[in-house]
């Protein structure tokens, strides 16, 4: 068997506002696509409030723990945008006014007179930091260590987001298949186990209901196709047979 | 001034697929907006794997941590539904099958006889734990200490939940004003900051784009609705005042 090569990651989602239910968050789907398709597997997510010292506990303790951080929110100009102010303080280090942000947000707003404090808020990263270029907004995100600091407005984080993927090393990249299966659940359920524990796959069902009956998604995953299709024949077979 | 009554609550949601990226959550919005009506505030959610070790650990962590805890998915028939038995690790205890939960399946599927093993398996629950009745497909969600355990399918996870509401205690109901002002966010940081600090309440921006324009959406929250709308006021003159 071949040794596997997993790479991780950890999303950190900051504000108040998807905790209060007034936004939904859809960052965590997209961040989590795109980074499956370079074989990096999202392990855990946590939604946490604007609050400096859970920001720095959550930062701390996912950069020991993925492979690659991602946190979205709370880097915009306002009083309540406080992710830089804490990723400096996970990395015991200080705010600094980086050159290259001050010069992309000066070019922005047409001059330093336009820069008022909060645009120069947005100009103070933590030392050590290297930027991100923002195609939409300009106002850079940031990486220091493992953990990629991105906006929380999608369109913003998306652009961010896309020049950060060509510089993580990504591993295995987990395929799969699927079948969706007109039963309940509960009547496949056998032979979805047996089917992981001969193919050594993750078989995940994922039940709903359309029109009113129930129907499942079945989805196998693993890194190798031939594996899953092979498997994916034999449920097949599987599941017709107690029809 | 009062005493403030503040309920929190964490919420878990379960499953590989909402971290693939496969799915996306819509649970979190859902419950966080039904809590907010009762004075429940979630103060933090976390999406982790099908995992024994990860769910126990996460249970007995949020449980010792807020008012009320909450967890979607793993409840079903399947390999893969691995909730019921890690609560009950978390507690120290074992899974046992509880009679009404026999009762309810049996009646719903018409007949001992069509309970094969995986539904079967959704009777067990952790000794000590009430049900939770599920008006949608039977299979009961259920109750121990703090923590409520529900299922990941949104609509039998809503029926549940609304059998949950009325049994919780709940504290103050944060309101909320809001105002959309179609200006970049650094213009009126200063302002949102300084209504922050002379009100006390807590104050939120959310920019967007809207057809290619800058607007930000202000939230102000507190519990107190007239300080809520004299704050609104003021935020109203000073914005227009810098037109």
């Amino acid at each position: 068997m071949e040794k596997s090569n997993i790479k991780t990651a950890g999303l950190i989602i900051i504000g108040n506002e998807v905790l209060s239910g007034r936004t939904q968050d859809t960052n965590t789907k997209t961040i989590a696509l795109k980074l499956g398709e370079i074989g990096v597997q999202v392990r855990e997510v946590r939604v946490i409030p604007d609050l400096i010292e859970t920001i720095i506990d959550t930062v701390k303790h996912f950069s020991d723990t993925y492979d690659y951080v991602f946190t979205t929110g709370g880097i915009g100009p306002t009083h309540d945008d406080k992710t830089a102010e804490a990723v400096a303080g996970a990395f015991n280090t200080e705010l600094f006014q980086h050159p290259d942000a001050l010069c992309v947000l000066i070019d922005h707003y047409g001059g330093a007179e336009h820069l008022n404090d909060g645009r120069v808020k947005m100009t103070y990263v933590p030392r050590g930091a290297t930027l991100i270029d923002n195609p939409v907004s300009s106002a850079p995100g940031f990486k220091i260590k493992n953990v990629h600091i991105m906006a929380g407005v999608p369109k913003i984080m998306e652009g961010m987001l896309d020049n950060i993927i060509p510089t993580l090393l990504g591993g295995d990249i987990v395929k799969s298949r699927q079948i969706t299966v007109h039963k309940t659940e509960s009547s496949i359920a056998k032979i979805l186990q047996g089917i992981e524990e001969k193919y050594k796959i993750d078989v995940g069902s994922y039940p709903k209901f359309h029109d009113g009956s129930p129907e499942v998604t079945v989805i196998l995953r693993g890194v190798d196709e031939n594996i899953l299709d092979e498997a994916l024949g034999v449920l097949n077979t599987l599941i017709h047979a107690i029809d």
